[in-house]
């Protein structure tokens, strides 16, 4: 007699990780026992590469009940079986579009694999400009040994944080390590978040700005957040200050940007967001000596220790898949 | 009936620091009531300026005791009197050349005001390479939008401090405070040093390279230290290793440095001082995309508050001074 679980749709995990043999084997200790069935399409030598692929055979499409991996959008019709989705990224927007995924298709990302290198990129855009790194780069090509003037340091200073999910609060804590002050903006003030010493509401910014010797913005793209650091804003920031954004480009108006810098309103600004992206060739922040523009770099699988996490949340969520528990960092 | 003292010479300090009308409040507290007579020859103006200039008058140099600042060598033998030296750099070597000073003449200097500039250097540099921002800044140039693909961290690393005094030592606690374990080498392994997790002798140098993750340098420039990593010990280290240099220049041979840059022995490499110095134009490091140079910028007084602490050491030797104390810092 079949198992009861047969007469229902049998469960199949589609797995697009490109896995160790270690990382494999885990996997399939993970639904030991369980009847879930896995199918593993990634491709080994994607580790340590920027952009993973999640390519799918037609043939396993229809019977798939689970992917992990980022899917072409345009794919998920393939999939009318689909349960659930984890995707290796932090953004699921393309995958909660109306009519990309069946009402009933579950939504899980890798939200806390990303913390530590948008925080660490950040960190390293400020460390450089406080010490006049990307000038003396900049110099170095004109063989020129040439002392730049001052420097500024951290230890004692005011570091603002807007934004203080994952990567802000562990920028802050990061910042705190090395003798700052921290001060974070978040809509919901009653949170507290690691790494912040003082949390204030996003009302009260503007009497945060001018006491900051770093702003650095870790907000997502929102109706709220557009623009916001602009050019009134920009003015109420001291002129030693340093500006971060790894958040979205469009969190910081690049026109008056752009103003500030050539009235040298502001010590340095570290961008890896950009609004637009990439950024226009005809962007006057390109030859700011004291801008530095980062290629949207900070997040992604550049660091190993993400890959890692991203693996570790699937492969928590596909031993929760298999003995029917609540999946964690559901979406939707 | 005159003090006894004053049957002696007068006790005059010339003193050349660029001071704060607050902090010159002080120099006239730490000797009231004391009888010795202090002459300000500071120009106020030079404070947050790149390298001070100690000029004292003619006139006054005569009947001077004591000197707070890095007076010219040659200047010296116009110092009869002198009893006391203060320097404002940490190196005193010009002023114990023989026939520089009279034998009896104190040389004190202003070591540890330096230490935190010059690790800061070291970690921002570390910072930089380890996300690829010397890469980025010259590609800015051609206003190019283009990932370079894998970035590091300092998280679970480990690093190698070659010199642990005041500088390695205080480089190595901002590195654990970042995630990172830290191992020391030094002359006298018996003398623990802060933010060191495990010390060594220099002798073990060969075993502790090639499990280095970061190797940075703070030793100064002796025998012992000429070329202390040469051609050899690069083939010890990782390909993913970043090697950092901010004590002496002629503490790597530049010529195997340049040898192990273009085979891409090593991840990165920054450089504060080299050999010689300046760099020549015709070095073949200035071009190496791995390689970030400053011009031997992580010292001096770049940051304010290394001029704090310099004006501090020499203020509680003022004190000591008109108190008839042993002066502290004494290099002779």
């Amino acid at each position: 007699m079949p198992r009861p679980t047969m007469g229902r749709m049998s469960k199949t995990i589609i797995n697009c990780l490109p896995l160790t043999d270690e990382e494999l084997r885990a996997f399939y200790d993970a639904v030991a026992g369980t009847g879930v069935r896995q199918e593993f399409a990634g491709v080994a030598a994607q580790r340590g590469m920027m952009g993973w692929k999640a390519i799918v055979p037609a043939e396993l499409r229809e019977s798939a009940t689970a992917v992990i991996g980022n899917i072409p959008p345009d794919e998920c019709a393939q999939y009318p079986h689909l349960e659930w989705l984890q995707t290796w990224s932090a953004g699921v927007d393309r995958y909660l579009a109306p009519g990309v995924l069946g009402e009933r298709t579950q939504v899980t990302n890798a939200t806390g694999a990303y913390g530590q290198t948008v925080a660490e990129h950040l960190f390293a855009m400020m460390w450089s400009l406080m010490r006049n790194i990307p000038m003396y780069a900049r110099q170095q090509t004109e063989r020129r040994w040439h002392d730049l003037g001052a420097a500024l340091s951290p230890a004692g200073a005011t570091v603002l944080v807007i934004g203080t999910g994952d990567i802000g609060s562990h920028f802050a804590t990061l910042c705190k390590a090395v003798g700052a002050h921290t001060v974070g903006v978040r809509r919901d003030t009653t949170r507290p978040a690691d790494g912040i010493d003082e949390m204030h509401g996003f009302d009260e910014l503007d009497t945060l700005l001018p006491a900051a010797d770093v702003v650095a913005m870790a907000v997502p793209a929102t109706a709220d957040t557009y623009h916001l650091i602009d050019g009134q804003r920009l003015t109420l920031m001291k002129s030693t200050a340093i500006l971060l954004n790894a958040g979205r480009g469009t969190a910081i108006d690049p026109r008056a940007l752009a103003r500030a810098l050539s009235e040298d309103q502001l010590h340095g600004v570290g961008l890896d967001v950009t609004e637009p992206e990439p950024l226009p060739a005809d962007s006057p922040l390109w030859a700011e000596p004291h801008c530095l523009i980062t290629p949207h770099v900070a997040g992604g699988n550049h660091l190993a220790v993400t890959e890692d996490r991203i693996i570790a949340i699937a492969l928590d969520n596909v031993r929760r898949y298999a003995h029917g528990e609540a999946l964690a960092n559901r979406r939707r």
